[in-house]
């Protein structure tokens, strides 16, 4: 019996999307749903408190960085990242092959795992499939991610299927040092880069694993949209439909939209959090840069059509001048602002798909949007 | 009629300490009273309404830095200082004084003011008592002070004469130019730096102006302890009975305790919020550097006798790994403690004088107490 079970409430007659629940140890999450990154066991300026009233129903968290600091032992030791950071609803935890390819230098792989030393201070140090399973199990996460390699983009095909290949015997590896598929769901992370036959390839190895989940890496690695979206669309095909479907580190707004008519349930960003502390809003018209100038005396709310908190009770006015000081308030009120939007408009997503209307839906949406946002990632560095 | 109304409770058998309420057009404040400073309109890092539930009563604005940021004029459009910052308490503003003294560069000082350099981009400024009015009539601050300077420490006993009188002089010109008395009190400050015949002087000539409240300025400066105490219970004696008395700067838990016990009611300093930002917390121990390795694995509370959020939900282990990680939440949570820690003080001082034991309060206090701290300034850099 897994961790984690999926059940599928409804098929979006209009866009083929889904909507569903998935069971947790620490609860339901309805889906599709946003993921909010909580890379050092915070997620960055919010208490948790913050998190349940903005709509935030389970979080991530990044292995690789918890690993540096404070150390899975800690966390152990602490009863877990739950207790750790007093958050009791579902955690998910990459593996760290991600950080260790995007964030770490020397790198050295090896079909044994990677070497590479500490971004933080050069130490040297190795991941691998048994390691991002035992760090895993000690943060006791409900949703652990299998180590992979994240290809970089752009990667020639030999590049990709040698590196895709090593991942599918990862994936073994990680199932079997897996110590608590009772408590804890492994999931598998389809590889292949921007090749289709190889996407097709690596979906249906990955999936041949039999375990709770699967999500598709690899993607919003710095391609142009419409090949990420091609990718995305041909390889959900080959993903089983009573199993979550995860997008890593995706993403922004019309990233979300177009990643759910394409089969996908989850999805994790950074970008709401890291753009707060830049001084920008996602709102109901696109990108808010509200440290221009330009909104010095704009005594309405950040966004005119929101409810949050931070759209109750505070002008751009305000906003911009905690920013431009860089007060703390300010990048803590356009956090709780930018996770609520993403939120809202996942539920906005989820009702669409309950009344067959996505598309619809998409289009009403483009109408207003702005398409100024790049992907982001899923590392707050 | 003025704005602000003193109403004397009580006065301790034991100490001669006093508790009572300061009306205000935004509400009623219990006396003894510690004031969070929100130097440029935010008490950094809380909400309005966490500073409510740690209790925070009235809370101190910066006149220099809101002037210089986003400008008093901005602020003025916007309705005010409480509506700019969400915040429907009292607030009292300083002169900006203190900080021409202590943060510009290039200052002269005449008779009509000083002019000075900013200390964000070297602008050449003014100030002067009709300004310093003006501009605290456009924040809207229930409480005012009067444009003083505020000597160093150590200053020759001329030094201290001429700028003693100067203030005395400017207060005159300051309670002429107000515009509002009957909306917003406008508080006079005595100094006379560590001599004691210049402040009875200072303190006879300054509450010989009718004004609905009186301060202690130019102590808390760099001077040992023991004269400070000295200083101001030299003075105080020289204040009215029936009207609140503000010891500016001031201070630390320590400081607070004695400055209560010499007659003071009202206090700020950025103590509270500043150490949090380095770690530090206030607890009924005593001082706890949680960002210490010592507490890397203490799964307790910052302190064990306190209730707070922070208190009740997180460990020291966790709050030391976010300060590690200059994790903002970190700084939140110190911050909401070290705030809620000095209201909790100042409510058992206040119950102390009803109850005719604050020495015994005192004795108390000082034997858990850890006399570590430094006393700070007003002023959050």
């Amino acid at each position: 019996m897994y961790a984690v079970k999926y059940e599928l409430q409804k098929v979006c007659a209009q866009s083929g999307a889904r909507a569903g629940v998935i069971h947790t140890p620490h609860g339901d999450i309805e889906t599709p749903v946003f993921m909010p990154v909580g890379t050092l066991a915070t997620v960055k300026t919010m208490t948790p408190e913050e998190l349940k009233e903005v709509g935030s129903q389970i979080i991530l968290s990044n292995t690789y960085h918890l690993f540096l600091r404070p150390g899975e032992d800690l966390i152990k030791e602490a009863g877990g990242l739950h207790k750790f950071m007093n958050w009791d609803k579902p955690i998910l935890t990459d593996s760290g092959g991600f950080q260790v390819f995007s964030l770490s230098s020397n790198r050295k792989i090896t079909e044994e795992g990677v070497e590479f030393r500490s971004h933080l201070n050069g130490e040297k140090l190795s991941l691998n499939p048994e390691k991002a399973m035992q760090i895993q199990n000690d943060l006791g996460s409900d949703i652990m991610m299998a180590f992979d390699e994240c290809a970089p983009y752009p990667s020639d095909r030999d590049y990709i299927i040698n590196s895709m290949n090593r991942t599918h015997r990862w994936l073994k590896r990680c199932k079997e040092a897996h110590k608590n598929p009772d408590r804890q769901a492994l999931f598998g992370i389809i590889q292949g880069g921007m090749y289709k036959d190889l996407r097709e390839e690596s979906a249906k190895q990955i999936t041949s694993v039999d375990l709770p989940g699967y999500a598709v890496g690899g993607l919003s690695v710095g391609e142009p949209k419409p090949l990420m979206y091609e990718i995305l669309e041909h390889t959900t095909q080959f993903m089983p439909e009573d199993k979550p479907r995860y997008l890593m580190g995706v993403g922004s707004p019309d990233d979300l939209v177009e990643g759910v008519i394409r089969g996908i349930d989850m999805f994790d960003c950074v970008l709401p959090t890291r753009i707060a502390r830049n001084g920008t809003a996602m709102t109901s018209e696109g990108k808010v840069v509200v440290r221009n100038a330009t909104y010095a005396r704009d005594f309405s709310p950040l966004d005119h059509e929101c409810d949050c908190y931070t759209c109750k009770n505070y002008t751009r006015a305000y906003i911009r001048h905690l920013v431009k000081c860089n007060e703390i308030l300010g990048a803590r009120l356009i956090s709780y602002h930018n996770i609520y939007f993403l939120h809202k408009l996942m539920k906005d997503i989820r009702q669409a798909i309950f009344d067959d209307r996505l598309l619809d839906f998409k289009e009403e949406f483009y109408k207003k949007w702005n398409p100024s946002f790049n992907t982001g990632s899923h590392i707050e560095k």
